[in-house]
């Protein structure tokens, strides 16, 4: 008997149980797969050192994460960005200096145009119940494509923003509803924060790689983690919960479930969740992105004054960084399939995509880059206990219909995720508040007077 | 060792087993649920007559559910329409005859116009694969609301043609592809026949409930089909599967899985499904609806001269039928509420829920429709086999990423269910349609020469 069964064993997860823990309960963490770090993964590429396949990086607005780094001993370093960065558009290839490329200044007009437009209206989500926001109900009957064909009005503008989208949330902008588009600039705290490398999302990373926070999380809570432990069915009650995993059963005062909404339909609930709950779980799906990174003995676009990071409007792949550890040993450079890219390279073999993927990284930093001595790929949607990144979203009438179910408490039952965070949604530093906001729920539901927030 | 194991006992997999028995092969059926019939469901109303709380009605098209009611002997008898018909709008009732109220003559107008507009698009859309479509791509970045914004021009047409949005498809228009519209209204042979009693969907209903033709099926197929089966798991091979329930597991040499798509989410594949097929269940949610039926001595309203069918422009229910048994006794008026309201509803009480309902039904059919002896709902977002009807639908984006996945074999897994069918996508027409290709496909693939398709 636990107080209380986390599922999931991704970062809102273990940074709940570790707080459950520390305020003295006896806590229990089911994970479906072998291993911990949900959307995180480090994969190694030699010498000890490793490259990130999920989520890796760290803005400076993320204090959450950086604190529960700091707490588990894992460091932080700046992503490399030095040089000039590359922009692929209508079949040529510049060189740009600064956040936007200014080959299309007519594009750029209208894409700084319609970004203040969508700022304007981003100030005015209401982050902690996006239904509420003036307009919120007409705001969601469209989707962002449309209202890019309503008030953007160059091709190249739009392009612009279509690569914006597809690169802060990997989806296509015909399927998101635009309400969540302008809940995702305020909660990023703005698409210069969530598109921009140097003081932005993209600015740092962890040595050791992002999931070295989850690997030492799971450490300090030991035997208390179970790997391999699909739920598949859990009981609750006003007074506890049963959970069933494949081997055994567990009873508890309470369960945090944390794992995203659309992953709630792989578990049975006994008795069933509210119909609420139950089509929120099939109304915000996960994102589409494959990541690619190519390993090379060293980071030879830095020596052509490159700074590795190239973004572009055509596939089949969107946008490059250089993903090399921090002493720039082996090189690595990682690139992103979005959305359509991404489902288009599906219907490749892994030996086309690599082809696919290298020739384009080719046609960006010249044949050196087709001599990669590792090449690694990882397409989430393929994950059965993922099926999709970087993070679930809404399409239209998503936040109008099911906003207000995301993370409210069901009697012993907590949600956790990083979808259910109030600011960074679907990052890392979400997960981090997520996880302590619903260990926070969690104690209260069992009788320990919460501790100070921290 | 059974030749095929069918997953779910609805319509479609009970056709699709009946149809694999008959070719000789050894069938199981698994069901998650104590009962057959899927979103069929009858319930008891007294003296051995039942009322449909799901899918219900037949049109003179449905050829494919009218030839399986016959060969387990289930007649149909016409729904009961004659009398005038009421339609409540902006706070007032009025009485009509024919397929559509009157009383707004220029909205009635803006909605055929646009009724129009919307059959010449929707004759253009190829029903087996819809993303092939002329300008699909164009068409399913938007939503129906969007189309209706644009293109009709006064608000009582819009609440018209949200209203039959809403009847047809247990979905908002703001939620809802435009290209799913399209492809709805030519599945369905078009919106009258989608919306009309005599000639459309409604025409008809079975004597003994829909859920009668569910029953015998399975009758039938006696042991072979298991209740309170839920598959949890299935390990597919190029040589057979292995499909795991709570209670056992079964070896086979295919299975098909005759589930809506967004219910594939709650089974573990191993190896795990493609990505695309992965994401389709994510993408396709069911509608919502709830549907409660008030029980009466007798069907008071037609001495009145009224048919029992009603119309709402607002809520909490938008449309109402006379569903009394054929001879007329005891009395019983469906009603249904439907997206946001089905929605709003949850979260009153049961008895909140049937207030709000016959205080709705004593403004429509005067002071007796107070005294019913027995009033039921079933709402279906409730539940946890099922978590919403009539049936799987796309946002935009859904057709042109995920269309091409809806029904293709992955080696020995096979797909039924009404979601998965050409013509009457969504109806038990197309349940059985689906469950009968999907046997083709497996007798195909298990060696038997499949026999003639009747």
């Amino acid at each position: 008997m636990a107080d209380v069964v986390v599922v999931g064993a991704g970062l809102s997860g273990l940074v709940c149980a570790r707080r459950l823990d520390e305020a003295g309960l006896d806590v229990l963490v089911l994970e479906a797969r072998d291993r911990v770090g949900g959307r995180t993964l480090n994969e190694p590429i030699g010498a000890g050192r490793v490259v990130e396949m999920g989520g890796q990086w760290v803005g400076p607005n993320h204090a959450e994460i950086l604190r529960v780094a700091a707490e588990v001993g894992v460091d932080t370093f700046p992503t490399h960005i030095a040089g000039q960065h590359l922009f692929a558009h209508a079949g040529r290839t510049s060189r740009y200096r600064g956040h936007i490329p200014s080959r299309i200044p007519l594009g750029v007009l209208d894409f700084r145009i319609a970004q203040a437009r969508l700022e304007r209206m981003a100030r005015d989500i209401d982050l902690v119940d996006p239904a509420s926001t003036p307009l919120a109900r007409r705001l969601d009957t469209l989707t962002a494509e449309t209202w890019m064909r309503r008030h953007m009005h160059t091709q190249s503008g739009r392009r612009l923003m279509r690569l914006s989208i597809k690169a802060v949330l990997a989806t296509e902008p015909s399927e998101l509803s635009f309400l969540h588009w302008l809940f995702y600039i305020a909660t990023g705290g703005g698409l210069d924060s969530l598109i921009r490398t140097d003081g932005g999302y993209q600015q740092d990373r962890f040595v050791g790689g992002s999931q070295a926070i989850a690997l030492r999380l799971a450490d300090d809570l030991g035997d208390r983690v179970r790997l391999s432990s699909p739920v598949r069915r859990i009981e609750h009650r006003s007074d506890g919960v049963r959970v069933h995993s494949d081997a055994a059963c567990f009873d508890a005062a309470a369960v945090v479930v944390a794992v995203p909404p659309h992953l709630l339909t792989m578990i049975e609930f006994e008795p069933a969740l509210p119909a609420a709950c139950n089509q929120l779980s099939h109304r915000m799906p996960p994102g589409m992105v494959t990541k690619f990174v190519a390993v090379y003995p060293e980071p030879f676009w830095r020596a052509g004054g490159l700074s590795g990071h190239a973004t572009m409007t055509d596939g089949p792949i969107s946008m490059t960084f250089d993903n090399s550890p921090p002493d720039g040993s082996p090189g690595a450079l990682v690139a992103f399939a979005l959305g359509d890219d991404a489902r288009a390279l599906e219907r490749l073999s892994a030996e086309g995509r690599q082809e696919a993927v290298l020739d384009r990284l080719v046609e960006l930093f010249g044949p050196r880059a087709a001599d990669s001595v590792q090449f690694l790929e990882r397409c989430w949607g393929r994950e059965q206990w993922t099926r999709g990144c970087y993070a679930g979203f809404f399409g239209p009438g998503g936040w109008t219909s099911f906003g207000g179910t995301l993370r409210r408490p069901d009697g012993r039952l907590f949600w956790a995720s990083a979808e259910t965070a109030v600011h960074a949604h679907g990052s890392m530093d979400g997960a981090v508040s997520a996880g302590e906001r619903a260990a926070q729920e969690a104690l209260a539901a069992v009788g320990v007077v919460p501790p100070v927030v921290r």
